[in-house]
């Protein structure tokens, strides 16, 4: 017996989402054909109204439900302080650590000609608006550590080099609670480059 | 920074779905809000959908949009053989193994009187009901092997058995593809059992 159709079209569609495979979506198509019209209904009106009301921050390019978000609007957060990120989840990773009280700006990438992206594509003249604009005295570029990320990183670090501005890109080394037998050499090459002297 | 409440919403509700624990719901929630919003749409849409044309067949208790189901409707498949299963679900397993051209009856669960389930909350009275209509001469029972299974199956054999009708379960025994290493005792020592001359 074939899947009844709406359950064959809901399967597809549910695979489609990151970490769904098939099997998981035809688990959940019939999980959900059964469960309560209300549960169901909910589900659908979430997501229905999570991609209405989220949009990207027009200063930082965050996720929010308001604009300026709230870690833009916040006067709490030191304004002297902005760390470049690629994408607006990344935000969120470097927030949940809890030690970062500066304000965020999302790249929207990052530059990499194979695949068409350059650096007109990515948020960098706003990041240049906000430079005149906002009183910031470090930029911390947090991009990832592949060579796209590099290049970046290098990229804006000659861009937006400015007489007054100090910028930074995060550390690269050995992630926590790691021995060295499992770092490759890569990692560990840079963990030797970025030694710093115990005091 | 909080997540935005919709999001925040979205993630809930994801991490209700069997399978998605609360880091794959937030990634989904994600990703939902950063996609296209005609994808979001359909995939809501589709969730709608499927619930309301999805119900379950006034026969046989099969999920189906067409009442009575495919395989109830069918010239083609074994009137005189009923496999009866737990879940609709189930009917997916049995027909994936292609063997099996008999038709099913879905129980809606396993007596367990524990659980507060006892034989009037499953579809019994409508088995009896078929057994009157249809020219049904064998029921295989395959229920889950545990308790509940057991005794269920046990509890159907004594009350369904009239002259003519031959009730069978299906064989418990090692799994395909596996070593002795790796059963456990009860399915070693029933595996025994129901063993069968070679000829």
């Amino acid at each position: 017996m074939p899947l009844p159709s709406s359950i064959a079209a809901l399967t597809a569609a549910l695979s489609k989402l990151p970490g769904i495979g098939p099997r998981s979506a035809e688990r959940i198509a019939l999980h959900l054909v059964q469960s309560e019209s209300g549960a169901v209904s909910q589900l659908a009106d979430a997501i229905v109204a999570a991609r209405v009301k989220v949009h990207l921050c027009t200063t930082c390019g965050a996720l929010t439900e308001i604009s300026p978000c709230e870690i833009c609007a916040s006067p709490r957060r030191d304004a002297s302080l902005v760390c470049v990120v690629e994408r607006p989840v990344d935000i969120l990773s470097v927030d949940k650590g809890g030690t970062f009280h500066g304000k965020f700006h999302v790249l929207g990438g990052k530059i990499s000609p194979l695949d068409g992206v350059e650096p007109e594509d990515l948020r960098i003249a706003e990041l240049e608006a906000r430079l005149q604009a906002e009183p910031i005295q470090e930029l911390i570029i947090a991009l990832g550590t592949d060579v796209e990320g590099d290049a970046t990183s290098y990229y804006l670090a000659k861009r937006l080099a400015r007489a007054g501005l100090k910028i930074t890109r995060i550390a690269h080394g050995l992630p926590a609670g790691t021995g060295l037998e499992f770092a490759d050499e890569l990692t560990l090459s840079r963990a030797l480059e970025g030694r710093r002297e115990l005091s």
